[in-house]
């Protein structure tokens, strides 16, 4: 696995008593959620436009066809959440995003995401418009 | 990968407008949760207890520390969800399930989930206890 | 308020670990959702279809205007959650659902939820279909 | 109803797609916990402590026994939905928590939340601790 870009997008969430469990850990079906919310506001912050207004403006859509966590150390509300998110690899259809997820200076948990791009409507696959090819490129570990 | 075992256990949900995204479909970061109620149910149906009770009863825990799924088809509240759901093999001190979840005959995603058991207010590893063992162990694939 | 009509609709909530919060009950942000899986469940068994097929196949929609609710009784896993949910009132353009929620006998939380109807894509008021006033009517407290 | 205070605290929540429903709206089994998002943020903002810390370091519970909402408009992720929050009223064991959420200046929904002040894990009634009753008093309207 390539390792963390310096300098990668941090997206910082505020945990709340409420994503907590009897265990006072965030409860494990909230973490793939976060991991999401993450990859939203990379495309929010890089494009200026997240899941919705691709869909709604554009008619594009990235559906999740694979995700896999690994839970490395409990979440709590004691520290944010800091997301670092990054996209690993750009297919013809298909975009990988990673991310590694820290709680006062420790890895709580990392994943690797992989979505395709569909016409939305439609739900058939489709390659990225060039404006997003573009502006995933240079954030690419090899980009 | 082992095959499903025939016969194996089946947890119904119904899907809602509420788990449905703008795309009418159900949104990515509730299906986690679905499997997780899958895997809960499987405890409570065959050891009579979930993880509330193994927690607050038996001070045991089970928390991840794995999962990954795959996306096969979208979800939709027309159909119930069966998540049929089964351990795949029982470690020292984990456990591992798998879910494969249908709608109306067709497979919408399958995951694979790693628990750990803890001593849970010490959040320190240990064996399963040994009833639980020999719940398990006739469900195993090779069981 | 009007009581509970006897015989009302009953709908059945498996409380999980997922759904409580450190209190080791029920998190507050979860119970709205409880109320609302027990009325959308409402209408998927007396018309037949719930919020999803009002919205795609009948361009219907009935959203929220007020929720109130009072808290009677902490909620666990411990005991299935029976919703006894009914219509109370049908106005031109609107319903009152109320929300009677018990474990093991003994009532939980209540709720009143008044929604409107409209033409979906227009999200603008309107009369509900005439088979809707027909299938409601008789479950009014006064039908 | 007490008018809002003029500069009482605002929180910032960023809406996502998958707060929304496929009316491509919020969700209202959202709403309620967004709103409770912003009530923890204000005793996290102003006691340095929220929900988590009170129960976990205090033995502190601040359960809900009453919310009542009144929804006026849409919530979508084009806007990130301000909540306006503060305390209405300080009882003997109660403490009563107004919330206004604007969209683009917007008023989308307005609710009043009703708490008590127990010991957490007697789940017994009790005045709140002096320094909150401080640090809670100046906010109110009357205060």
């Amino acid at each position: 696995m390539a390792d963390r870009p310096e300098g990668c997008f941090a997206h910082e969430i505020r945990v709340t008593w409420g994503d907590c469990d009897p265990a006072k850990i965030v409860y494990t079906g909230r973490i793939p959620w976060f991991a999401l919310d993450a990859i939203n506001a990379w495309w929010e912050t890089h494009v200026g436009e997240g899941w919705y207004q691709f869909e709604i403006d554009r008619n594009l859509g990235t559906p999740f066809v694979h995700m896999s966590l690994d839970f490395r150390r409990p979440i709590t509300p004691r520290h944010r959440l800091i997301c670092h998110t990054w996209p690993e690899a750009l297919g013809a259809t298909s975009i990988t995003f990673r991310v590694e997820a820290e709680q006062d200076g420790t890895l709580c948990f990392e994943g690797r995401f992989v979505c395709v791009f569909t016409v939305a409507d439609a739900f058939t696959k489709t390659a990225p418009p060039q404006d997003i090819r573009d502006i995933v490129t240079p954030h690419l570990p090899q980009g």
